[in-house]
C-alpha cells in the first residue's frame, strides 16, 4: 500500500482528519520511558486519527536511546495507519539518499518532511518510491517564516507572488512522475493555505499547528479541503501529548484527540453544507 | 574555546583551510567498520586541516551502528580541531532546540549546518551559546539550487537581488549578537561566491564541492577569503576518503589531503602577489 492509499483508508475508516504529532519531551511526560509514552499515546488515538507524526528531533536529543525510542514508536502504529515522520531533511545527491534510506528503511516511515531550498535535487531521491511520499515545506507557521517564504518574486503573468507559491508551483511538477509528493501549510494564516490549495488541488496538505499553537481550525477547514473533503491533515502534538500531566494522561490524550477530530469534522460538515445551499 | 578560536587556530598551526567532509559510504570503504575508517583518516590527516565535516546523513543510514558510529567519529578528532556537523537542519522553537542539544550536547559538535527558509526561528536556537557556531545554506553548488536560491526579490535600493543574497543579509543580522553565524556557499560558481563575500565580509564560509565535484578552487580562494586572507574552508570529501580503494586508503588520502591543502595554499599566495603587485 501507498502512503496515499493508507491515508485514504485511515482518514475514512477513522473519518479523521487529525494528526497526531509524536513530540516527546521528558520533562513534561508523566512516565520516563519514551518509548512506553509513545505507545500508551498511540493506542489510546488509533482509532482516532489519519496518521501519526513523529518528530524525529526530540528523539535526537536523547541520543541513542532516543533512536532506539523512535525506532519502537513507529513500529508501535497499528498496520495500515501511516507514519509521516518530520525531519525536515534537506540535502542532495547521495546525501538525500542515505536521508532517505535513514527515514523510509532504517526506521520505516511512509513519508518525510522535506526541506526544498536547495531545489528538486533535495526533493527527488524521496521520491523514486512510489509508496513513499515527501511532504515540501510550502508556508509555515512561525512568526519568522515570511523572512524568506514570503520574499517576493515575478511571477509568470508580469505580476509577483511569493517565494512560497512557487516552491507550491514546483511541488505540482515533483508530484507528476508518481503522485506522492505533499506539502506543509502551517493553520496560522487560512490565506495563505487558500492560495496554495487553488495552485494545488491534488495534493495532500499538512497543517500544523492546531491544538496548542492556537491555528485556525476552523478557517482551515473551509478553505484547505480538496474537492473530495479531505485531503488535509490537522496536526496537534502538546495539546494531545500533555493534556494531562498525571498518571491519566493516555485517557487524557484521548479525550483531547475526540474533541479535535470531532471539532475538525463539525467544521467539514459546515463547508459542506455551506456549499451545498 | 569558541568553535571560531578552534577554527583560527588550528588554520594557522596546520597553516591550512581544507576541510575533510567525513561522508562514511559502506560500498567504498576498503574497511567495514565506519568509526574504524573514519578514525583512520582523522589519523592521517589531522595536521593538514583546518575543521572536519561528518555528514550526519550517512551515518543515519546505518541506524543505531551509524549513531554510534558518528559519535566515535567526532571524539576521534584530536582536542583543538574543530568539528562542523552536516546536518542542515531546520526547524523551529523547542524542536530546533532539541536539534541543538542533539548536535551540541549528544553528539559534541562545535558548529551544525542549518537551513534558514523558515527564517531567524530556525537559526537563533543554535546561536544561544556563544561557544558554538551555525553555517547557513546560502547558495549551493548543486544543480537545482536556482529553482529557489536564485529568484528575483526586490532589494532595498529599488533593483532587485536573489534570494541567496537576502539570506546573506538575514545572515549578518543573526551574526551580531555574538559573532558565530557562518555561510555554506557552493565553489562551482565563483561569481556568487564574490557577491557573498562583498555582502559578508566577517563571516566564515565553508565552501563545499572542491574535489570530486569540480568545484573552482583557484576562483573561490581568489574571490572568497576574507581581509585576513583566511575566513574559507574549501571541503572535500569523496576525492580524500576514497582516493584509494585498497589497504593504503589512509595514506592515499594523506597524499590527496595534502595535494589540495597545498593547492589552495597557492591559489592564496597567487592572490596576495597579484594585490600586493
Amino acid at each position: 500500500m501507498t502512503f496515499r492509499d493508507k491515508l485514504l483508508d485511515t482518514s475514512s475508516r477513522n473519518h479523521s482528519l487529525l494528526c497526531i504529532g509524536l513530540d516527546p519531551q521528558p520533562g513534561r511526560m508523566p512516565v520516563q520511558d519514551v518509548a512506553e509514552f509513545c505507545r500508551a499515546i498511540i493506542e489510546a488515538t488509533s482509532d482516532l486519527v489519519c496518521v501519526y507524526k513523529p518528530q524525529i528531533a526530540f528523539f535526537e536529543a536523547l541520543g541513542l536511546d532516543g533512536w532506539r525510542a523512535l525506532k519502537a514508536t513507529i513500529e508501535a502504529v497499528p498496520d495500515g495507519i501511516p507514519v509521516l515522520l518530520d525531519a525536515k531533511r534537506g540535502d542532495i545527491a547521495s546525501t538525500a539518499e542515505a536521508y532517505a534510506t535513514a527515514c523510509f528503511d532504517v526506521l520505516g516511515a511512509d513519508a518525510v518532511t522535506v526541506n526544498a531550498y536547495l531545489g528538486s535535487d533535495a526533493v527527488e531521491p524521496f521520491l523514486r518510491r512510489p509508496e513513499r511520499s515527501a511532504f515540501v515545506l510550502c508556508r509555515t507557521s512561525n512568526a519568522s517564516a515570511p523572512e524568506v517564504q514570503d520574499l517576493a518574486t515575478p511571477d509568470e503573468t508580469g505580476g509577483s507572488e511569493p517565494v512560497y507559491m512557487r516552491v507550491a508551483t514546483l511541488a505540482n511538477t515533483w508530484n507528476s512522475a508518481h503522485g506522492n509528493v505533499g506539502l506543509v501549510v502551517g493553520a496560522t494564516y487560512p490565506a495563505e493555505l487558500a492560495q496554495v490549495r487553488e495552485r494545488c488541488p491534488e495534493l495532500p496538505i499538512l497543517l500544523p499547528g492546531i491544538g496548542a499553537q492556537g491555528g485556525d481550525l476552523e478557517g482551515s477547514v473551509a478553505v484547505g479541503l480538496d474537492a473530495d473533503g479531505g485531503g488535509l491533515m490537522l496536526s496537534a502534538s502538546r495539546a494531545v501529548l500533555y493534556a494531562s500531566s498525571g498518571a491519566d494522561y493516555a485517557e487524557a490524550a484521548r479525550a483531547a484527540a475526540l474533541d479535535l477530530r470531532d471539532a475538525i469534522n463539525a467544521a467539514r460538515t459546515e463547508g459542506s453544507t455551506a456549499q451545498d445551499g
